[in-house]
């Protein structure tokens, strides 16, 4: 990792202080990835404790963008920094109410699983195991990108959420398929499609993150680009 | 309002950027506003170049998010602000966000209203004419309070998403009979779901901005506080 632009503040301990935030932001984003884990299994083994957890530790992932949040204007306010500090902590802000909003798609999952325990025509599992996957690979490497500094995974990543949303297409036809062939399971079904859906949304989530990264280390806004476009911004050789 | 918080700066050129930029959210907040209004006369009337208009505005309400968030982080950067200044450029900055999301709501009730163009067995609209209305007026309410500077209103603007939640069960649970009874319009009727779902996140992005008003005007933060805490926290004679 380049640390060169952060290694030469006038001040040792405002040095601490920015570290300090990333660390927290990857103690956030590894709890969250633990929530993901904790509902998709919770899911798919129909264990209910598992489901509980995951929701009682969402008070845990909220605190801790609060906390981080107030840590980042209170530097803000105090240390008054600009070039890349500066956008190092409005992205910072912007990637952790990202998490946090995976965090919430975690719980709903878990709220899916609670409400589906026992039911027996459940969607096969694998199908929407493989999309879990998937939006888990995202999200992980987003992070690592996070501690890493670096963009040259990001086009891999946000091309990755094509694929995402190619399988959720597929599941949905599949779903539609199944509440047609049996309307009395419809409820059901759409308690199914709730999760796929939360899960779809986990890949926006971590291209977001992706986007964030990327006018933090280039102070370029690349939200709201094409794949192709976004790549051509970043630069990175491939 | 009370302009006594902004009024005592050193710079009379820094008055008048964040004024600049309280216009600026203004602007926004209406123009996703209109953007609703569209989409939901769009669906109810099967308007289609009204709901292409939606779409192809969506592009402004982006850029305006981008751009007024930049100029927020040069403030930061150039004037250093502090204490109700700092506060109110973070709360923009995140408020412009939930705007620029319920603009992508409106966008996808443009999006379902040209897939339901010429379907006969629409769901009824006057409920979700309703639905529109009650976080329409959420939505107008909070941009109001963020105008004015006050947080009077913010209590029965966050209360009123009970009432929307309590709709969207409702229609849910018609929905959910619509498609037992005639399974082969399922996906026709899931349409209709995403719409009424996109209603309903409104509401929570209301509700959200009240949040963000709250720590501006006094700087606590409320997110996931229920609404007997969220009352007390911020004290207005009912």
């Amino acid at each position: 990792m380049d640390n060169s632009k952060i290694s030469h503040h006038i001040s040792e301990q405002f040095n601490i202080e920015l570290e300090d935030i990333r660390n927290k932001v990857l103690i956030m984003g590894g709890l969250v990835e633990q929530q993901i884990e904790l509902s998709v299994e919770a899911y798919t083994s129909g264990n209910i404790e598992l489901a509980e957890q995951v929701i009682k530790q969402d008070d845990e992932v909220d605190e801790l963008e609060m906390s981080i949040d107030q840590e980042c204007t209170q530097i803000l306010a105090l240390r008054q920094p600009t070039a890349f500090d500066l956008r190092m902590l409005m992205a910072v802000i912007k990637i952790i109410h990202e998490i946090e909003r995976v965090g919430d798609k975690a719980q709903r999952i878990a709220e899916m699983a609670i409400k589906l325990v026992g039911v027996e025509s459940r969607f096969p599992h694998h199908e929407l195991e493989h999309m879990a996957e998937l939006v888990q690979g995202m999200l992980h490497d987003a992070l690592d990108a996070f501690a890493r500094m670096t963009l040259e995974d990001v086009p891999s990543i946000t091309e990755r959420d094509e694929n995402v949303d190619r399988e959720y297409d597929n599941i949905l036809r599949q779903l539609i398929t199944r509440m047609m062939e049996d309307p009395r399971n419809i409820t059901r079904t759409l308690d199914v499609l709730w999760t796929v859906r939360a899960l779809e949304r986990i890949g926006d989530h971590a291209c977001y993150i992706c986007e964030h990264l990327v006018y933090m280390i280039k102070g370029e806004d690349v939200r709201h680009l094409s794949q192709e476009e976004l790549e051509k911004r970043v630069n990175v050789p491939r």
